[in-house]
């Protein structure tokens, strides 16, 4: 499919589609480029690409594809770095979780013939760094391409083939239209995560132990969530904060009702809210978002 | 163990101890009592116990250890039907989430040669029902004990060997405590999941099968939490609406300077509190509570 790819930033996301383009046979070459030598070391020696170096110039010059799966305040660093270095006719991609600030970024210091379409994989863990990824970590996700007017048809024709082939399930949506649902589906969850687990570590000083202990009565599953990489998070909710500020005011100002219909012990209205929010799973494992089998895994 | 166990409402809970009891042999006999006969009958079907009938009285008659699983707000119609059929020297418990008001509600009204000890087996999943009920739900989880100054010594190792045998870790406590660090590690972490599901739910008429299709980005896992027994969550909430009532106010004023802090894009501080999180997960998973292996399991 393609002569040379280059991954810039190979941590679980970068790694796994360095993994599943070596699985699927998508290219002759593949490198990669990390600031740490550390990193570039590890990832050779993990066998998951033909080569891996800081010197970025390098590794990008000749490929056919560029990938860019570094956390988004890194990206002006990397485009400016790259620019004169891609390749006549390559191809540019990335990875990240908010769109509309990035592609006009990338955008206004790319040249002209040079194709820009940003990608965004919905798929992940908890885990972070190279030794975290795997070849199916894309396997039936969604990856979400939003091409701006520039893009032309063939391009994203063959950037939606290479997320295919690599598993995923592609749509193609606004970027402005992404960021907004994002904002919903993930971003106001993983703050949430991140402020319930904040909140509890607060009153934790007190009763550290037993928190612990008994945390599997719910608190557990938030913390899985919130031990997600502290960088990747911290430039999405900077990037996407107009939409994830409104969404924190929606969240809050239910919560009060839900607070005042518990102090009124409201039971019918309780019970009506609660029967609703059963629904939508029901929902949502029919659509093939999760499995119908229970938790029961975890002991 | 015993010769008799009597189970008032089999449900998830209810139905998993009595096929527990069944496995370990921890009775001659095993017989439970459900309002509706439908619910009878199903249970009789399931053979998870020797007979099951609404009539209350006849089922307790005779049992040496009477276990109230139905939710709290049935409490005080239990305890009126069925204490004057209790057996002279019976162990009664239940397994509620909250225990200072049931705690009192049930002493108030027991015969005294009764013994009553409230336990607290924290366990479950986002299923309800006798069909969702199984015979290892308790293995490996705590079980909290509160017994009230009137327990007697050898009626709490009774009760305590009795978890065990059932697979549990036992723990005791007193019920302020219990309700305080519940509010906490349970009942909160419930309460955002519903509450972020239903704020989904309204802005979800606009936008319905994007937030169903992209669900996988986060609130996938706040929904199985929301699935959770409308009716049990609607009694917990208003049963310990004073502890939890402070943690909504200690939640929303965490959130609000979160907030305050990404629209100040400070970087630094973000990083910090997101750092100090994934530490917290490290901690549940070395004590057991948890499995370090990532979420993988779902596609």
């Amino acid at each position: 499919m393609f002569k040379k790819v280059c991954i810039i930033g190979c941590g679980l996301i970068g790694s796994s589609i360095a993994r599943a383009i070596k699985k699927n046979n998508l290219s002759n070459q593949i490198v990669s480029s990390n600031r740490s030598d550390f990193t570039n070391r590890k990832i050779k020696k993990l066998n998951i690409v033909d080569d891996s170096s800081s010197d970025i110039k390098k590794m990008v010059r000749g490929s056919d594809l560029v990938i860019i799966a570094t956390p988004i305040s890194s990206y002006e660093n990397v485009i400016l770095k790259i620019k004169n270095s891609l390749k006549n006719g390559a191809m540019l991609t990335d990875v990240s979780s908010v769109k509309k600030k990035v592609i006009s970024l990338i955008e206004k210091n790319i040249p002209k013939n040079v194709s820009w379409i940003s990608s965004h994989p919905i798929a992940g863990t908890e885990e972070s760094g190279p030794d975290s990824g795997f070849s199916d970590l894309f396997k039936n996700k969604w990856c979400i391409l939003t091409p701006s007017n520039k893009a032309k048809d063939q391009d994203i024709k063959l950037l939606r083939n290479f997320w295919k082939k690599i598993g995923s399930k592609v749509d193609t949506m606004e970027a402005k239209q992404h960021d907004y649902i994002l904002s919903i589906t993930s971003h106001l969850p993983h703050l949430i995560a991140y402020n319930i687990v904040d909140t509890t570590l607060k009153i934790k000083k007190k009763k550290a132990s037993d928190i612990i202990k008994y945390s599997a009565g719910g608190l557990r599953d938030f913390t899985r969530i919130a031990a997600s990489n502290p960088i990747m998070w911290r430039d999405i909710f900077i990037q996407n904060r107009k939409n994830t500020s409104k969404m924190i005011d929606k969240f809050i100002e239910n919560l009060k009702n839900l607070k005042k219909i518990i102090k009124n012990q409201d039971k019918k209205k309780l019970e009506k809210i609660f029967t609703k929010t059963k629904k939508i799973r029901k929902e949502i494992v029919k659509a093939g978002q999760d499995i119908s089998k229970p938790d029961f895994g975890r002991s």
